[in-house]
């Protein structure tokens, strides 16, 4: 294990970190508010630990393979939780370090499960630090780093693929710099023409500002205990609109860009991710109809909560835990599946669901006609063997990380509903679950070993799991 | 397809199903009860369904593939659970086609699943029928018919692949006539034991029968509306060990016979059992033990229950409903684990268990060391490509069965727990569930049309799910 390349690129991150306090430092500041200097200390400690990490780390060896990939990944990922941490802890906003922990780790894994029964009483500068760190935390800390991480080795390929959610990295090619570039690009364009958009509605800038950054990171976290319930119809539907944009895989709008538009459309992930999502309207669009006056009403809800909980965003517009059975389980379900490959979103990935069925398939045609040879093929190509099995082992450990986690969780006195739902919730960096993790509650009530333990699974979920296990095991950090 | 073989062997069953309703019939008249004509009426049926069916198939071909290997066994099950309710409904002890067919069907696909709320109404003919259901669906019903259907083809291994639960057939070969023969001698002379034993505690031979049944098929049909709460300790600690014994794979007691006592003491399958059925037990006796007044009632408790649950029978000695949170979750879990592969038990099976945990951590090595070469070992033994893909096939198909039906399931208004540990009950054959469908509770509330979806999950669980969608597949039945 190069150790010393590692620390390097965490000292690099803690530098980044420094400057990003600069932000809601400013925010505070224009709303004359106390809590900048809390940012203010953050970023100095920050820095001060980058530099002192870049000295130590003089002299690094340039080598680097997977495992150190996997390394800077998990450990970045933990690092700019704690730091991001910091001011919530010092201004006392949040004073308990779990709670700051879990809130912090919920930003940057794009979650959005709280912590706050009444997330009123932050300031304004603590409000955009956390949803800052959703808009930071979508593409990947580790994404947004690379354009200068990229700088010190041209293997930045190894944490690339650590990093991109989903099952195939892409056709974004060559990925280096210019695919980050490219990424930021869009995802930029993206956040600002939602800004403008929710601009033109009841939304002040802060609002827009605020919500375009949830939306992005597909994170979750608003601004008021009722989350966007009330705002106007009209913010409604262009949240709507922008949860589903920041869902698709990015690989589309590069396509779109290149006027490509035959190839784009014709993607297998983007017409099941829309049909699921359609689909999912409709029945509880049905499900939901005696609850509302109008249509309109019925399907602008149903439409908010389904992309809402698919795109693993976690709005809501309201109470979906009081909705009939049939409702909560198709959005419990929805939580597994997550999204596109290559967007923003959590979950298991719309590209997995789709090469895990035709795996089925094609295993059931094999014991039909066991001597018949067939392929399982994915976007117009063959899946081959290796991605097959990565696909299934990580539906595998996917599913076992969920049991395990939900064994531990029900240390917690609280009812089944609320447990297992609290899990699949933040392992699926959705954010919200059901019964007392619902919509309109938070995690206040959890214990402090809950806390940690799920600030784990949404480090776990963000990340696709293996980094992290690599991370921990201590073989990874032996001497070659 | 080969229809008329198909076909001819379901006419064989039922001439078979006619023999084996003599048993209920003598029972019912040695208790002098009006409901031994209801069997006759059935027998009478059965046969004459049976001879037809032989008459129709008249030179048959003897070739036999796969496809209708698949076909056999799901029609088989679904043949003997739909004559099998006909006795409740002629009898009117359970009047209502839902009710009787749930109810059969839990019986042959040895859940234990009950839609009686109040148990003790049944005649002694129909308590036998139901748990005598058990013992014979505990081999499986086309393992059990091996013995003569063998007789018409030497494919009849197609016939064993489909019905033997586990991923590996094992190493009772020659897989044939006298692979069944040596399996049911066991299974007759552990049944009997276990008989003999019971009678020697506060259970009359009746009751004794019973219990046996239901422990020998893994089943957990019982005579009581609180199961096994009522009897003695001695009896307790009996159907524990039993429960225990019919969930080791049946490979252990055939090494033993043949004095190879090395090689079955050194099956790692054995041993994972054991070690979480024992680390259960502890565990969740320390969570209980404020519920108990000392230690032997405490671990008796948690022994049976942790047994009961993960070897899928079902009894219960006490309403594990009440539990904490911590241990109704384990059993939840363990409900998905199921005991060993080649026993009467279902769920997903250690021996899957075992290899998705060494495919887990052999990917994670090779991601580590992406150049380094390890196999997948099990038993002693490299598992194959195939095996990995069928057993990583098996484990996407079971959780996206369980979603499904999870989901179809939420039309009943209960609430997300009993919704939720119904389906998993249902489909990994244990019986009860949690909240509304706990151990003292039936399955009486559920509508008809949920009956029906969970007796289908039953038979999709316990024929592990692809002979039951390969007989539902058109392309299935067409002709060559």
């Amino acid at each position: 294990m190069n150790k010393k390349l590692v620390f390097h690129v965490i000292g690099k991150l803690l530098c980044a970190v420094s400057l990003m306090l600069i932000a809601p430092m400013i925010v505070s500041i224009i709303y004359t508010e106390q809590s900048w200097w809390s940012f203010g200390v953050t970023a100095v400690i920050s820095l001060a630990l980058g530099i002192l990490l870049l000295k130590i780390t003089k002299g690094f060896s340039r080598v680097i393979y997977a495992k150190e990939g996997f390394a800077i990944v998990s450990l970045s990922w933990i690092t700019v939780s704690l730091i991001g941490s910091l001011p919530f802890i010092i201004s006392k906003e949040i004073p308990s370090f779990a709670d700051a922990f879990f809130e912090s780790v919920s930003g940057y894994t794009t979650t959005g499960a709280s912590i706050l029964n009444n997330v009123e009483k932050l300031s304004h500068g603590m409000l955009f630090w956390r949803s800052f760190n959703h808009w930071i935390g979508g593409m990947g800390v580790l994404v947004f780093m690379l354009a200068f991480v990229s700088s010190i080795t041209d293997r930045s390929i190894h944490i690339l693929r650590a990093e991109m959610p989903g099952p195939i990295v892409g056709k974004l090619a060559p990925r280096s710099k210019d695919t980050s570039k490219v990424l930021y690009i869009i995802y930029i364009v993206l956040t600002v023409s939602q800004i403008v958009m929710l601009c033109c509605g009841d939304m002040n800038l802060f609002e827009s500002i605020i919500h375009s950054f949830g939306t992005a990171g597909t994170g979750g976290f608003g601004i008021k205990s009722d989350s966007i319930a009330s705002y106007s119809s009209y913010s409604q539907w262009v949240i709507t609109a922008f949860m589903f944009i920041f869902g698709i895989n990015f690989n589309v709008f590069y396509l779109f860009i290149l006027k490509r538009f035959k190839a784009a459309i014709k993607s297998s992930e983007l017409a099941v991710y829309t049909l699921i999502t359609v689909f999912s309207i409709i029945i509880i669009s049905f499900d939901i109809s005696h609850l509302f006056n109008n249509l309109s009403d019925t399907i602008r809800t149903s439409a908010f909560q389904v992309v809402s909980i698919t795109t693993t965003t976690g709005f809501s517009s309201v109470d979906f835990n009081l909705w009939p059975s049939l409702s909560k389980s198709i959005l419990t379900v929805l939580m597994f599946i997550g999204a596109c490959a290559g967007s923003t979103a959590g979950g298991f990935k719309m590209s997995r669901v789709v090469i895990v069925f035709k795996m089925i398939s094609n295993e059931i045609k094999k014991m039909i006609h066991p001597r018949s040879v067939s392929t399982v093929k994915f976007e117009g190509k063959d899946v081959d063997e290796n991605t097959q099995r990565s696909v299934t082992s990580y539906f595998a450990i996917y599913f076992v990380c969920i049991l395990i986690i939900f064994m531990l969780i029900s240390l917690e006195p609280f009812d089944f509903e609320t447990n297992f739902t609290a899990t699949v919730s933040c392992f699926n960096n959705v954010g919200p679950g059901m019964s007392a993790v619902g919509p309109m509650s938070s995690y206040a009530e959890y214990s402090v070993f809950s806390k940690i333990l799920l600030s784990f699974a949404m480090l776990l979920g963000r990340l696709e799991i293996f980094p992290i296990l690599i991370a921990f095991i201590p073989s990874t950090w032996r001497k070659r």
